[in-house]
């Protein structure tokens, strides 16, 4: 198919006409499908089952600890769930705090803590004039939430196919004290799939902020969650900034939101010594401990990281045929006609996919009428604005995939229209398509 | 036996050396008893083990509400989980949170968003030169420190037997803007065992406030935790105000905690409409939702409020002996010799005593040196401070009764020696005790 950017307007309002009836056919239908979230689908849940009744009531108090699950205490967690997620982390067990169910809700804790107390004694940024996040984009929008409801500034950075553009960060963090953080999700990356190369993770562990209380959100949400053999390798970003000195501008973050139950994990973060001891002072007056029975259901059920790895080679032999059903449906569409690129991630739970600039919205608009729901055209970047109107998050692991396919075959069609209607408008000028990250 | 201030010098240091012996003798056993906090026994925490291997794969994904609880969303939790703590908090299940495994938790975000973002529109607490507590003492501790934490100044409340002192309450509350909150356990109070008459709850519902935002933190932690058949009433709060337009001025708390598992329960929250919605709107940044599984586990094992006072039953059927063996000791003990008071409450889960005042530090310094832990003493107001220097909250529930018993004598030989000393000190001055408020 030639690119449609070569045609003429009359070639290309005939081709529209047909995508047309095509799209009508399919809205005649009602469809109401959601591509919209990273969720698992019901399958990918029915794998941990065997969690669910796999405690006896000697399990419950004869744990490494000699301590009664069912009762209060244990502030940090469980050792054996320290354990675990200190090797998943790859930080000693004593540096690893076990939360709740929800790995952003620690994330929103640490920043309410440093809004409100500070770290290591610096001053809250309550009472700074200006607090500032670097965002690499496109990101994860619930990271986004969270600064803007706390008021922090948020300031784009590039991403390319080995992380966020790193004299960018390097520049801003050294030059800008009032750049207190950055959110990073360095493995199979939200929504890009990019996983950080490791001069990129060597350079973050080499920074020297303006700011003594910067400390970068290494978000690992997706450490374990590779869609095949093929696999991307992220260097120890806590490793490498210990060996200078830098340990302290870290934190690390987990959960099994998508190896368990996504309602229903157990979250996790670590950081140094000092970090730990700064966060349990505030922390033991919040809560005297976190669901400590679901730690130890998840430690009997995952066992250690081999097993866990295990599990998750279950998850992918489930979501891979959906990514590679979206995929080949967008080569097979799109190909050629020089109106969109997107990722190939080798893990992770999303493909990102860039229109023409300006199209984005309109595709997201037209699917929503057709019944498909998209994740908000926009809600990849700070405050829900994508600068060039372009990329949309594509979420696959949700839908059955026949849905999926349905919802995907609605969507190039979508991407076509869009595409041509912005051609026949901006006839006068040369419309381009960014390169994808990692295409 | 004769009261102590009635003897002289001669007779007291002769029933001193007698006790010393006796104490030294418990010294020499090197006991490590715990009686320092609220936590249930293993043998209450059996009582739930049915709970942990309740839930069948059908369960997970055929709710009231058709949702998967494996996976993300229902920020504000599962109907069922609604329906029942609002029944228990009486109100509407419509205006329920569950949150997590922590009421406190939930105490304490609800403090820090309003030190953060304000409540319904108002300025943020932050913003303000001073925001002050009141709180009702004795009291919880670790409502205590959440205040502490976040700098918010406490006034000490005295409470009698049907409450705090509400002349006190309205008069600071009409009075004085920078007063924001009111800690209050309105229901067999920790640790004085006092629920408040239908009297004070109504003054309660009526108080209009200086502050817009003023709100009642009513933690009912202990709402269906009665000792014997005997029980007490707590009017229901929330209805009260709503009969005067007051229904924003109330936050309601509860937890299974002393239910089912201290470490692996369900909270919740309630609230009018419009406070309801304030606090998702910020909730909804903060976490994806909670942990529904254990929140259908509960619903599924407890099914309603009567089989839940059922299951209430089992406890106190291990507690009131508990609560017996301590009351019996200390009458048998310290009757007549006017050292001392104590509470007879009729739930929860303390026996709030007071000794002459000045005695409390060297009663809790006696029993630490002799391996007794009590709740540190001071604990039981703001800033540890006891400016009498005579409650000690003692919690018969967690140590086997044998331990508790020993815990006991050796407790009563302490008071007896604290008190001596300080009738020896003070032989030139009149020393009281005070009225114990459900004595």
């Amino acid at each position: 198919m030639a690119a449609y950017n070569t045609m003429s307007v009359e070639q290309l309002t005939e081709i529209k006409e047909q995508l047309q009836k095509e799209y009508d056919t399919f809205k005649a239908q009602g469809l109401k499908l959601d591509m919209s979230r990273g969720k698992p689908g019901r399958d990918q849940l029915d794998l941990s089952v065997g969690m669910m009744n796999n405690l006896t009531s000697d399990d419950l108090v004869t744990t490494a600890s000699g301590a009664d699950t069912r009762n209060y205490g244990m502030l940090d967690g469980i050792p054996e769930a320290k354990e675990l997620f200190g090797q998943l982390l790859g930080v000693d067990a004593s540096q690893v705090i076990i939360g709740g169910n929800s790995s952003l809700n620690m994330m929103y804790d640490t920043i309410a803590r440093a809004m409100q107390f500070g770290i290591l004694g610096s001053t809250p940024w309550n009472k700074l004039d200006k607090v500032k996040f670097l965002c690499p984009v496109p990101g994860y929008d619930r990271h986004f939430a969270i600064c803007e409801l706390f008021g922090i500034e948020m300031i784009n950075i590039a991403m390319d196919e080995n992380g966020p553009d790193m004299d960018e960060v390097e520049r801003l963090v050294s030059s800008d004290a009032s750049v207190k953080g950055i959110w990073c999700v360095p493995k199979y990356s939200n929504p890009t799939g990019v996983t950080y190369s490791d001069e990129v993770v060597k350079r973050f562990a080499a920074l020297k902020p303006a700011a003594k209380d910067f400390r970068i959100f290494w978000d690992n949400a997706y450490c374990v969650h590779h869609l095949g053999e093929e696999q991307d390798e992220l260097l120890n970003l806590y490793e490498e900034a210990a060996k200078n000195g830098n340990e302290n501008i870290v934190y690390l973050f987990a959960s099994t939101s998508k190896v368990t139950f996504s309602g229903a994990g157990v979250a996790a973060m670590a950081s140094s010594p000092a970090n730990f001891k700064d966060i349990l002072q505030k922390m033991t007056i919040q809560t005297i401990g976190y669901d400590k029975i679901n730690q130890l259901r998840h430690c009997k059920f995952l066992k250690n990281v081999e097993m866990l790895q295990e599990h998750m080679r279950k998850h992918a032999a489930l979501i891979k045929p959906k990514f590679d059903a979206v995929l080949d449906t967008l080569s097979a569409e799109l190909d050629g006609l020089g109106i969109a690129s997107w990722s190939h991630p080798k893990g992770g739970y999303f493909i990102s996919f860039d229109t023409m600039d300006g199209c984005a919205e309109r595709v997201g608009q037209l699917c929503k009428e057709a019944g498909v729901v998209l994740t908000p055209v926009g809600a990849t970047f700070p405050y829900g604005q994508d600068p060039n109107n372009r990329n949309i998050r594509i979420a696959p692991t949700f839908p059955p995939i026949g849905e999926l396919q349905q919802a995907l075959d609605l969507f190039c069609i979508c991407v076509k229209i869009a595409s041509i209607e912005h051609i026949i408008q901006n006839s006068d000028v040369i419309c381009t398509i960014p390169d994808q990250v990692n295409a």
